[in-house]
């Protein structure tokens, strides 16, 4: 388990997305970015079960997540680690408190019905940063 | 090679960085910021030869990178690809014409004397867009 650098801390406090490199069915690399929540030990994010990202999760845990400063072009914190707990996300609890960060709204406005959400839990191991 | 879709190009002309997915040592996916460039064709971006997405490029030429749209929170481009070629880059055009892009500065001010330059050029294989 990894320690957040302090001096980079703040920037898990900012509304950035992250980019997370995920590892592909031919073990290949894909990237994207995704709204993200700090439990103060984990990153977390939400998914639902139809995404690539979730079968590539589901296959090969390991993740690397980039996210900059807004206000800062070079500064950046990188997070690798793993996933290490999926929770359902039934009443849409998480996926909502993400929109009230990202959006300013109380609720997901994008939720179709039938739709299964999980939280992804990233367990930092290794951190790296710069500016 | 695959095309870029003509609804997303335009993502290519903004000053967003691209957060690169690659492989590191151990198999685990790393990512990053970089800034980069468009040559109608692939994208560039450079790197100095002491750095682990160098290393890990010269390993595994697989490479993801993600591009969100600066004006839409929702709006992104994902490449992947795969290194087709690295140029040197001893006058330093490349790098100096990302300082201008992305600083305004016609000469990248951090250069260190001694440290070697490349321009790393990837091929578009396949895109995944949102928003």
């Amino acid at each position: 388990m990894a320690q957040i650098p302090e001096k980079y801390a703040d920037i898990l406090q900012t509304k950035s997305v992250a980019h997370i490199a995920t590892i592909g069915p031919h073990g290949e690399p894909q990237s994207s970015p995704v709204w993200f929540g700090w439990d103060g030990e984990h990153v977390l994010f939400s998914l639902t079960k139809t995404r690539q990202k979730y079968h590539n999760l589901q296959r090969n845990p390991r993740i690397a997540l980039s996210i900059t400063d807004p206000k800062e072009i070079l500064r950046y914190l990188e997070i690798r680690g793993r996933v290490v707990r999926v929770d359902e996300d039934p009443n849409l609890d998480f996926i909502n408190s993400m929109a009230k960060k990202y959006l300013g709204l109380d609720k997901y406005p994008w939720h179709q019905p039938g739709e299964e959400r999980v939280v992804i839990v990233v367990q930092p191991e290794h951190t790296t940063a710069q500016g």
